[in-house]
């Protein structure tokens, strides 16, 4: 029971209080009635803070790894890890995922490898630069959304002469705790080093509701690039519908579309759902609260955005994370696109998916 | 027991029996034991037949209805069915499934109704009709594959000059077998006569990969227009990728896409698979018996179908019907493009699903 | 569009249509207009009409059977199928569903045969035989419920010194409507003269929330036999729970166990739903419509059932046929149980499912 | 990149490296390339570390407690946890698992609450206590597992003069983790002193094979009581048909059944698997690995078993844990039972599961 309930008790009775909780530790044990509270909080009450990271001081940090870090074997990845200053130092940006900016400057590659961990990246800016997934080269462009589903072998090359920065999202973190991982180098040297434009993936699965009925059947997500084309021109007409009176939206002024497996109709990916956003100038949205975490990255205006107690002017690039629970809300003038990437798959498999909704005005 | 392996019986046995088979008869009972081979043959002996119906003999009965027979509340649609001569008359072009040629005359409208059984349109030529389903209008242009789910409200017009003619397909006969049907009369004015190009399923649903979050959750699929120009790209992706030795075709020249709901990944109709088929030039492929009856229409090209012991030189817009368990070929110099539907999630859904290819070579 | 709409049309007009209609026929087409109130109906309009079939009526003839026709190789069973006199001659109890009384001798043997077509056994009264599923031999006895999933060798054999009759329920008109029957024979010798009291499915499945995790994962139901004791059992308690004030029946005074694939949770069978019945005495239900049809079999007790317009006092062992959406009411002084089969998963898998209720006090 | 294969670097590069992680530290970042080992391991690494926890240490030291502690709101419960001694003084068996030993004195009363976290209580021995989920009073006897799924009211009472003691599993680590954990405190008096023998949900679905049509749907698993006595059945069934060469043990000597939710034939609860496993006297199983984690009490009889490099000799009341991936075999003279509860639910919905078997032979 809560101490404050405690009648008041003896010295004799606090000696054998003493003396038992001794004998708990000793035995690898730990009483429930003093943990209560932290372990099962009547809402959650997460480690993790809120937090912003600005594009314009994550950049020129990854530029200046690439001059000083090179790429390669064992190391991997020029990737460079956002930290929640409330995880103790773990390289996390929440307790279950994982955000880096990646940087692969002029003509250089990161060789191959896979692991249990899905994956995806998302481009703020620039191009140039092919990821290939198990063989099948995947152009990396502006506001295109490329993943790597769990144990499929990927490598990433320049093709041109300026570097290239994008985010990577992961569920390391959620993996690491339920000791999950596997990884498998592969080869030293590249697949294929050809361009494409346009992938096998999209080319099989790249078409609205159309099944290619001779393709392997997959069990992660078969479409591995969802183009800015696309997803610019679904949130635009959600909001025209929306001007036209029709269902659409989210809530007013607020389009929002999921990226999904095409084989499936779920989530692109097991363990993170990702979502592009899309606010109309001038628009306020209510203030969610949602079990589960999630990180944001602004793609393109600008805003205000309100997640827990602080309160972020955010334009493109930036990102910020979401604990469990706290209330997030935006505001913005100019209109503003975000990434979305959470872990809201987790949650609902595990049935314990939770929403609230305040009204602000 | 069969008649081969009776002893020889006596008169009076012999009377006995009739007695008996004539009070099974006042009781309205049947012996299984005279009856086993018709109810549980072998492998599948079905009253339906192969059949083609020419387009070239279609279109014009279709014209001449439209000279003199009109469209209005009651009789509902100017639609002509196909008969496969093995059901005893019924208007049926398979036990399953019904398919029609409707023609829409200038200017014409066809009044709104919903029923339980699912529809689908397929353009082979034309344009100029929109199908407006629950108020949305949908424009039907050629190579197009529209979707009535059932209990839709649906109305066509045409705004042209000219006429349209087009196929319906509908799981009529299905439906009437398990006495499911249920059918409303909608307002008799028109919900609307807009024509826009894209129809607001399209603009909601009509993007790879991508799900409208604010967008109602439907039960029956919310894209209800699968727009030939996709087709024709998905169906060409895999020929391509078959000619760079990639995997995607289900066999040698022979491409096929099938319209599926992207809100579930499953069907895009409860009742009715549809799908789109490409033979290469010089293509001839396997011999195939499925379980369950399709009927096809000949989009563009030409060739030769065997449909168990019949042959048919097929063009544009003939359509044959293939009943279960006959075999079914195709030979063409010329390469074809071909409509197929069929009632596949019936019989999967049932557990009855069985295939059989035989090499032909 | 109906006549009664049509304008008076002249004697050319007439000719005309007539040389039209010719056409369509000669053409293997046929108008929907013309057809659509029987094609599509407002509400279902079933050929099959509510039917009753008497136990004392049936089982003497099958005693007859018994003496005159043997059992074996080509007849296969010594069942006598109820026939609806509305389905034109046709050996069905409903459009989807065959039920029949099958009959076996003192140590009479029915040999093996295994189909596609989904069969089960329900034992009115009686025991003595064994059916071997897939050589496991599986005792019938009174109020059991046995299954014969699809493409399971099974047989039957009698070991004692008196004959045995029970209910046979197929899915054989709706396979053979769909044309997916496939048969084949199995050895003329029993497979085992085995005859334990409990079958080994039942050994490994028959445990309640307990799935075996080192047994054959199966896609049908792995256990076959559900007992009267376990059935018997549930129907108290649900009357019991009612008594107390606790939810549990499905209307006042009438409670159901549906029989499931402990596998899967779905139903026993996949085209047939089994449930058994109990009315406490003194109980009327509502009158309730369903889409699809279902045969019930008064297991034991005493009532009058009300079925569309069609009225029948009921006691042990008969049986009678519900169309689709006939209404269906029971009335009961006694008490009664009563087993039910239906089509309710062919019309659930279609998205056809529909249903009402009136109450008639 | 690894360190080893860095080639050697200036002290000029040693101090611009440095600088730029002294940078990425102030910018809340940290690079993958120094952690990758750590974070993306070849094979799970877990923290968590193989350990046994005596019953014979457990006990008394529960015992005192309830000499000392009394039980109340606030505490609510007299439950001392498992302590994994890898896991930096967390309360938490595994990474993802809380385990604890409950103690409930004679007639003291633990009062109502509900959280997001399952929970189960397993009872090695003892009885005479009833836990009431949402005021259904189950009664808690030697070898029964209960549930309590998330978000539904539970309390404890002891009826008797004597104590009983019982373990706990619960998801605290894995919800704490992700944040989604809701706590509500409900009335502080009994919602019922009723003792009934069997609770009213296995009165409604604790029947093998059979649904309760007109029982309310469930989320969780209705059935929330499995008795001893039908586990023992089922394992005794799976041996016996072991000795007559039928399938039905997972490996020679070793049989297992899962406790499963009836009304989806699912996992009993959504984020935790349990699992009874007999072995015959004189087994030795294979050694297997498994992504995701476990904790066991041995039930009845005697072994030794192996969890990584660990060997524990075990008996009845013994808990120890399997972290991930680490080799689990057991060898046994006597014979013996074992409780299993694990993680393996939340490893499979995130696609993450992997097994690997050993023979040690």
């Amino acid at each position: 029971m809560a101490s404050s309930q405690l009648p008041e008790i003896t010295c004799t009775e606090q000696a054998q209080l003493e003396e038992l909780y001794a004998a708990f530790d000793a035995a690898h044990m730990k009483p429930l009635w003093t943990e209560i509270g932290g372990l099962m909080p009547t809402t959650p009450q997460p480690d993790s803070v809120p937090m912003l990271w600005r594009w314009s001081s994550l950049l020129p940090l990854a530029e200046r790894a690439g001059e000083l870090v090179p790429v390669g074997r064992g190391g991997e990845r020029r990737a460079i890890a956002l930290v929640n200053p409330g995880l103790s130092g773990a390289p996390y940006a929440t307790p279950t995922l994982w955000a880096a900016i990646q940087y692969l400057g002029p003509r250089e590659e990161a060789p191959a490898h896979r692991h249990t961990q899905s994956a995806f990246r998302f481009v703020v800016e620039g191009e140039g630069v092919w990821t290939n997934v198990e063989g099948d080269p995947v152009a990396m462009q502006r506001g295109d959304l490329l993943l790597t589903p769990g144990m499929h072998f990927h490598e990433h090359h320049n093709t041109t002469d300026h570097a290239m920065a994008w985010i990577d999202g992961l569920d390391i973190p959620l993996v690491r705790t339920i000791d999950a991982g596997f990884f498998e180098f592969g080869p030293d040297e590249l697949a294929t080093k050809e361009t494409p434009e346009v992938s096998r993936n999209e080319r099989l699965w790249g078409h609205p509701g159309l099944t290619p009925v001779g393709a392997p059947t997959p069990k992660a997500s078969p479409l591995m690039a969802y183009r800015w084309e696309h997803t610019d021109a679904a949130l635009g007409a959600q909001l025209e519908l929306e001007r036209e009176g029709r269902p659409g939206v989210v809530e007013p002024g607020h389009a929002v579309v999921r990226f999904t497996n095409p084989a499936t109709a779920g989530d692109c990916l097991t363990t993170m759902r990702c979502e592009m956003h899309r606010l109309r100038a001038g628009t306020s949205t209510a203030l969610t609260r949602t079990a589960g975490s999630s990180v944001w990255q602004i793609f393109e205006g600008a805003g205000v955005v309100t997640v827990g107690d602080a309160r972020y002017e955010v334009g493109t690039g930036d990102l910020f994370c979401v604990p469990s629970w706290a209330g997030l809300a935006f505001d913005t003038d100019a209109g503003l696109d975000a990434f979305r990437f959470s872990d809201d798959p987790v949650v609902e498999a595990l049935g314990l998916a939770r929403t609230a909704h305040e009204d602000r005005s």
